[in-house]
């Protein structure tokens, strides 16, 4: 399999992790979905990262898809992702509010990025988006005071929460009051502090 | 449950489709992300829609983790996406490039609504990752010439490149050149015809 995409990305940095965890091997190719647009384009129209290229030459997208894939490809007990209700979904909804947040912050990345005059409405509302979700996030996180969110191992709740969080303090510094985040900063902490995310990681480089 | 969100949205759509036809009762609140922010930041602080409330309170977020926790509690025999692998990621594979077409012509439909001067690299960009995806789906799609898309009965694939279609076609006239892509027309045709699509439906209203 090739993952395209850097890892500064929460979202390619979550499927490398899970494929880390996992013990999947596959070629990475850092490419950025701006300044390799042309290579890009060659693999997927759609152009995002990340995107994984399977063996039979299926480009799939969408890091939760590609999350799903891989869960189905491992045996029910190793799953990152609970195959059953109610647990499944309890966690993919927080992996959802996590990845939202994301979505929020790269929309306001892009909105300051691209624009000379940004809309102040959206940068507003972006950036009370990222907030509030993780303000939910920090106390529903305190509230479950085990190592890993859900369970006794690292699953997609706790890699997505982590990778999202890292995001956004390196592409918002200030954006989120970090210091009014005890319970995420120290899950955060015990996520960095693993192989697969010193392995998976890359400092943010604002795209061009 | 109750349903939040605008039925022109084609993510609110699609779950409101699915909950139909599994026959599943539903309130349905719609309410605008933008519009309706009061009523959204007290539900959920991602203030996106759809947002799902299921009877225990719990908001859910992402049409993509909504429509898979629906999947789950319905048997395996009749879920919208299959169960297993390899043709559940094939059907995810469709559904999340018509998401991914989705969202980008949402982020250009809000470039062109919020800023006198609009980014054109931006517009450039969103316009051609729209119009190819949908050149590979349509490829895709006439390769697979039976009423639906995967299988024998209507599925998740199916219902999300139409409510995509429409919503695109609705919300950017002229942006996708409908004559070139007469299998997705045919297939879009076909589902509008259903009376799920047809009581879950709503024209295309700008926000505000």
């Amino acid at each position: 399999m090739i993952l395209i995409g850097q890892f500064d990305s929460p979202f390619v940095r979550r499927v490398g992790i899970a494929l880390t965890l996992y013990g999947k091997p596959f070629e990475h190719r850092p490419w950025s979905a701006m300044r390799d647009a042309d290579k890009m384009r060659s693999v997927t129209p759609l152009m995002r990262v990340p995107t994984l290229v399977l063996d039979d030459g299926t480009a799939l997208c969408d890091s939760s898809a590609i999350l799903d894939y891989l869960d189905h490809t491992m045996p029910v007990d190793v799953r990152l992702t609970p195959a059953t209700e109610p647990q499944r979904h309890r966690v993919l909804r927080v992996a959802a509010l996590a990845c939202g947040a994301g979505d929020k912050a790269v929309s306001l990345f892009y909105e300051k990025r691209l624009h000379e005059r940004v809309s102040d409405a959206w940068v507003a509302r972006c950036s009370e988006q990222v907030r509030e979700t993780f303000a939910l996030l920090e106390r529903e996180r305190a509230a479950a005071p085990g190592p890993w969110w859900f369970g006794e191992r690292i699953g997609n709740a706790d890699i997505t929460l982590a990778a999202v969080f890292r995001f956004i303090a390196e592409a918002h510094p200030g954006l989120l009051a970090v210091d009014a985040l005890p319970a995420i900063a120290t899950h955060a902490a015990r996520c960095e502090a693993l192989p697969a995310f010193q392995v998976i990681s890359q400092r943010f480089i604002p795209p061009a």
